[in-house]
């Protein structure tokens, strides 16, 4: 039903009157590299087992953005990690979801799996694992962390134009 | 409860197992000029009634951030607006919120008060009522506004420093 003074549909107990408010979820996430390395993960759960991901995640309740990104590189890939830029916002409107990926220097080439992931690695440029990445988000922020080499205090880049008109 | 393979607290169905994830919520707002005059709306509503804001509001499922804070922009203050550069991301973790407030140019001097204003300005910097503001972070964002006059591809500005110790 529609609540007074509101203009959509929400989930409303008819008992007491409790409006459950759905609005979108924040991932945060990191392009972590180590000496031109970049830091990726193997899903170890679905979904998208087995294939190579970015450390990211949903956002938790009480920690900022990066907090929770370098919570996500911490629990997925053991690696401790110093954020430095915004790299990309992602909209997917489609699922309802923020994406907020942050470029980052690990603090030493440490890294293992962590419960979530089956493997973890430090991959040359050369050797990423471009047909086997879990999604598409993963491929533009890497491109777009290339992209972005040498450069600071640029505004965050949002989905590429070619991958813009659908999910 | 903890439910299996995850470590924080989640609200379960004890009946039929069912999570409810809590998440930090987004809000989308905008600082919007036109020949250097700000858009303020001052609340028709709690909390902070009849003080002033920028149009903004929490983000809704199925849209973009930036079709969000235009929405907030549509729905308070009446007015069309293009947005331009994401100006700041606050991120106030005490309230699990993160604030996403764009830079836009109205696209014609229109504007009049929506449902949830009791008034709507066009002001000049020296006039903005830095005595009424509703929230901090509107003096933040009118403030960072204001000094990157003249910018663009900037990365986005945080909660200023000074600000940043807590709520």
């Amino acid at each position: 039903m529609v609540p007074e003074g509101d203009d959509r549909e929400r989930l409303v107990c008819t008992e007491c009157g409790y409006v459950r408010y759905d609005n979108p979820k924040i991932i945060v996430g990191a392009v972590c590299t180590w000496e031109e390395r970049y830091l990726m993960v193997r899903r170890a759960i679905p979904p998208r087992e087995g294939l190579w991901c970015l450390p990211s995640g949903f956002m938790e309740l009480g920690e900022s953005s990066e907090e929770g990104a370098a919570r996500e590189v911490w629990e997925e890939a053991r690696a401790r990690v110093t954020l430095t830029d915004l790299l990309a916002l992602y909209n997917l409107s489609h699922i309802s979801q923020v994406h907020l990926i942050y470029r980052g220097h690990m603090r030493s080439p440490d890294c293992a799996a962590g419960p979530e992931s089956l493997e973890v690695a430090l991959m040359d440029w050369e050797h990423l694992p471009w047909g086997e990445l879990a999604y598409p988000n993963v491929a533009w922020a890497l491109r777009q962390h290339r992209a972005m080499r040498g450069r600071a205090d640029f505004a965050p880049l949002g989905v590429p134009a070619e991958d813009a008109a659908g999910p």
